[in-house]
């Protein structure tokens, strides 16, 4: 039915009490494909002069922030990804994987350095040929040249495709005029733009004999490196502040007819001969626009990994917290329990854990994708479309995880996760806006699903085959996203309530797969039937038709992406050397698969595919795994591998603990004293039993 | 089978095209019993001085909050719950409703206020008498003493009985003596500690003769006003940063041996005469401990209000803007729709504003109940214990909503939800803290479930009555609750699928309200059963019984209070006058009952509540609703009442549809031009064209 990953054999159920994970094994095993890049952007970032400063205003944390991008560059951090012959080492993957350790310093420098080096660099590099490399990239990775990356405009976030600012070529001088329009074209949240950047790659409508070739990058000069001052015809505003990340002095550019030389058109998939001819490499406007903007995925890959490692940093503070923090009396009347020991908690962090773990293993997966496109080891057009899917879907779930999972760490924590110091609310405010930029998620799954209904009706027979593909193509474009990629179709799971498959079923492997899988298809099965006539009708009809199963298409995207989560974690497993460990982990890795269950247990119950019976047992079955994990919990976020140099939160020192024992200890010698008052309630009690 | 309500008959279905929003008169419905107060509060709040600047550090945030009491003082703003002895109004009700409306200015503005009147000022009001009225009040009142509620410790957050200061009483010079036995004692998070109050209400164990008589509470002096310096034995911290309300000076204290005179204690509860002997008017400590604690209640109730105005003023900004931003072209390609106009969008944040709605009726609901019981006019056990129950569970369900609410705003705004001076991410960032103080909405809904618990065991039949409700009383305890309150049993709603009933049915307002209530007491019933033999165990199996079951009881708790609004909501409805705002409005209440049912179809289908068939229509039909509402959206949010001096969010000024119609201006002048570039791909068309 479905093919199987070959996972070695292995008693394979709840109990695990006896089983210990090996934390260093699993440590290693969590660090991936790039372990050598994240052990030492790891270590870069126990340097406290890499490290935020909670307490510093906007102006002093911009300054900090720029300055650490120049100790990046000091210690070389930040070159990995550029080309050998410009001092870099065409090293992607492991160039992602240290800039996304870089979160744990503080996400401002990490953002900063992923505009100059990833987004500003990036364009320069990947847009760009090789004069304009040698012109300008080795003082873009020096921080000589600090930039922008001037795409988004106020009136256009997600919709590249529609940005207004010009650039008209002009024969008479060889140059572009790059021209503003209006107030909405202005050039808008721009890191680097309100402040330190001095250049910037501006993506503007390409004009050239009177014919507009789409959306092109141009390098331009925005300010005097000396005065900081605008040049001339070059204006704008400073962001101001914001909900978080206010390391990073965003701004909004626009431009009064600012001319540049021709060459500074960044002209690998367009240019512009000095009579102003037009010639690309890539004949159709639209399949250049993608190509050009799929070289920007790493943006998207890079927020998944950064995503991912704040959601382990704050779960290692907050359990280590739930561990020793102790409220309220447990049911004997000695002491109080740790937090940790309340189903509610476990109930509240444990599946978190889990979900991180998915996070991570996925995440892994993609970078090595990622590299492997970059690389030029499997750089095609299919496989292109692969990543960019893939990193659309994942990136949406973990950034979205990511709020999550530090909200209820820092509820978790009561009172003390609301102190900046223990770094949980910092965190979460500087990562809200991951889930809005180098993508929106929510367009970013619906182009998922755009795919995904894509891939269906190739499989399509009859006539609306053609009819559907077509009308799914004009519908909601995007920048980095096209064809192909849906799941080979399993067949409908039907749970019978077999008496035979109780619970103990909902355990197994590829019962949780076909679920999975199940719902993704039947749901996006569901939705092109109601879109099969769709092309018949008059394009406003048909708009309307799709617009009322946006919603839906949403769903079956995140559907998806868990599924490819929950995927790359059961891959995972074999991976893991150690018996005991992989005994545990696989319970981890259910534990994620029946939550996503339980979480649609509506969909599962109404539509056949689990009995209710069975159903009923699910909540209280993830009851007994996270009892069942609460012993090994602190291995599962030890294995995280941060240490206090990373968390640096007081809540998680053990200062707790010692707090603790000071109190016991004063209690015991009280007692043992003859000072110790008597409880009223035990006069009262005394009393009742001399009366009666 | 239920108690119905009397709704004048009233056309009852989804077509309210025809249907126009009385914006005035639904305004005035829900400014609520309290509208006057209300509005003198939205009004004062106008005045730019008592408004927020997001751009203010720390220090500077602290000054101007401290500034802004002041003039609340001088604006007569504040003073109405006190007694008319000493220059108040003795009006709870009013005054609540006005301090909710201060979040609209600055929350941390709200929150300092709250600490100075509302907990500090309450404490000596309530726990005190006649002489600490005469003596403090005026003062108080004032601001000539800014003071700290010095309740909560390090060691113990939601569990006040098990506080560690001492104040033990010494007759030979007939003081009490506070003493912080160790760090865990320290008092912590406190408003005004951190800098500005000079005087504290400091809960301690009583220690008189030898004897503890649980927790009472002191008037402390602090620093010297003067120098503002700590008096001798006073110690103390600054809590520094925090994830938000920073313009409020948290902080740390402990005392040394600290000497106050005997009538510093607050003793309307418990006195001690000069000799040392204790009395109190309330023989049971136990009881004696609620009750104090119980008159602090306010908090739990004002915090409810405040979420539900912050959630208003969230939705007001976002929805606004949603109405003017366009994205992406529609499907005839003729100009882009505006947000609210994609189905997401209309999911996202309609049933939040139906979710607000509710809250809102809720909350007048429960503030005229607190201002009985406050006022005297009916101040029974019976009420005071309903009042607990009810802010517990609104409160909870409240404080949790709005941050929801307030991150969907913002993802909703996109990139301008995060620039500070749109408003959102500093209000959630303020909020967050909401959730977990006051009592940590987790222990706030265990307590009203065990509320329900206990009046379930008390409509018991047979032996296990008693030993249910004894153990219920020996699981965890808490500030402010006790007995009695579930809902009258209702018979188990079973969907047998009848054709009849078909999605229509889920409109009708008693299945709506069977629905809900069964899903209550069903939750409720199941739990008694599985704990129907814990008195027998030894003590610590039943603790570990209540505890495997203390995440079931949380959500039974949660969908209690979700049922609570649902109800007053739905009394609500009558209330409104004019007929089509009704008939908006009761699609509306639907709007929030399906959502509810829907988040919880796992649990109606599994259980048979609801069948699959009929369970299969409800996301369409959600859809439909949120369709038919999307003309009333705009009516929905302005009714909510606050003015641009209120939101102060340049995204929602209209600034955003000037920019768009600049936009559109200068496109149509270039189509009438000569200038206009052709596009490329019209280019290749035209090419295609001529070759075929």
């Amino acid at each position: 039915m479905t093919e199987k990953n070959t996972i070695p054999a292995t008693r394979h159920d709840l109990d695990v009490a006896d089983d210990r994970i090996d934390v260093q094994h699993l440590a290693e095993n969590l660090l991936g494909t790039y372990a050598e890049a994240r052990r030492t952007a790891r270590e870069a970032v126990t340097s406290p002069d890499l490290q935020r400063d909670p307490t510093l205003p906007m102006e002093q944390h911009r300054e900090r922030v720029l300055g650490q991008l120049k100790l990046l560059v000091e210690r070389g951090l930040v070159h990995n990804a550029f080309p050998s012959a410009v001092g870099g080492q065409d090293a992607h993957g492991p160039n992602v994987a240290a800039f996304e350790e870089f979160v744990t310093g503080d996400p401002s420098m990490q953002i900063k350095a992923g505009v100059q080096w990833g987004l500003f660099g990036s364009a320069v590099m990947h847009l760009g040929t090789k004069p304009h490399h040698e012109a300008w990239l080795p003082r873009i990775m020096s921080l000589e040249i600090p930039g922008a990356f001037a795409m988004t405009e106020i009136g256009h976030g997600s919709d590249v495709a529609s940005i207004a600012t010009t650039a008209t070529y002009d024969p008479e001088t060889e140059e572009f005029v790059i021209h503003t329009p209006f107030k909405a074209a202005w050039k808008e949240f721009l890191g680097n733009a309100g402040l330190h950047g001095v250049a910037a790659t501006v993506f503007a409508q390409l004009i050239t004999k009177g014919v507009n070739h789409g959306v092109h990058a141009f390098y331009v000069d925005i300010r005097d490196p000396e005065t900081g001052e605008f040049l001339p015809g070059v204006g704008g505003e400073d962001d101001g502040l914001k909900g978080g990340l206010n390391g990073i002095d965003n701004g909004r550019l626009h431009f009064d007819h600012v001319r540049i030389p021709r060459t500074n058109l960044l002209n690998r998939y367009g240019d512009v001969a000095p009579d102003g001819t037009y010639s690309s490499p890539i004949a159709s406007p639209g399949r250049r626009f993608f190509t050009m903007l799929g070289t920007l995925v790493q943006g998207r890959v890079s927020l998944d990994g950064a995503a991912t490692a704040a959601s382990k940093l704050g779960l290692q503070i907050a359990v280590t917290y739930g561990l020793e923090r102790r409220q309220f009396k447990a049911g004997d009347g000695e002491g109080e329990q740790v937090l940790m020991d309340y189903q509610r908690h476990q109930r509240r962090l444990i599946p978190l854990i889990a979900k991180t773990y998915a996070m991570g293993y996925a995440h892994d997966e993609l970078l090595r994708k990622f590299d492997d496109v970059f690389s030029g080891r499997n750089d095609t057009e299919a496989s292109r479309e692969d990543l960019e899917t893939l990193a659309a879907g994942l990136k949406a779930l973990s950034t979205w995880n990511a709020l999550d999972i530090l909200q209820e760490c820092r509820e978790a924590c009561g009172g003390a996760g609301f102190i900046a110091a223990n770094r949980l609310t910092g965190l979460r405010a500087d990562l809200d806006i991951y889930v809005t930029f180098e993508g929106d998620n929510n367009v970013l799954l619906q182009l998922v699903a755009k795919r995904l209904l894509g891939d269906y009706s190739r499989n399509l027979k009859g006539l609306d085959r053609a009819g559907l593909a077509q009308f799914i193509a004009t519908q909601a474009t995007d920048a980095a996203m096209s064809r192909s990629g849906l799941r080979r179709l399993v067949q409908t799971v039907v749970d019978t309530g077999d008496e035979r498959k109780s619970a103990i079923a909902l355990r197994d492997e590829d019962t949780q797969r076909n679920l999975l899988e199940d719902r993704v298809n039947s749901m996006i099965a569901e939705i092109a039937q109601d879109l099969r006539h769709a092309h018949k009708l008059k394009p406003a009809e048909a708009a309307e038709l799709f617009n009322d199963h946006q919603d839906a298409l949403i769903k079956a995207a995140k559907a998806h992406a868990e599924l490819l989560q929950w995927e790359a974690f059961t891959r995972a497993l074999p991976t893991i050397g150690d018996e005991g460990t992989r005994r545990v982990l696989t319970v981890v890795r259910d534990l994620f698969g029946l939550d996503l269950i339980q979480e649609n247990l509506g969909w599962y119950l109404m539509n056949g595919r689990l009995s209710s019976q069975r159903a009923r047992t699910l909540d209280e079955y993830i009851n007994r795994l996270v009892k069942k994990l609460r012993p090994h919990v602190k291995d599962l976020v030890d294995a995280f591998g941060y240490t206090q140099e990373h968390m640096r939160a007081p809540i998680a020192t053990g200062d707790e603990k010692k707090r603790q024992d000071e109190a016991a200890a004063y209690y015991r010698a009280l007692r043992a004293s003859s000072d110790a008052p008597i409880d009223e309630k035990v006069l009262h009690a005394r009393d009742k039993a001399r009366k009666a």
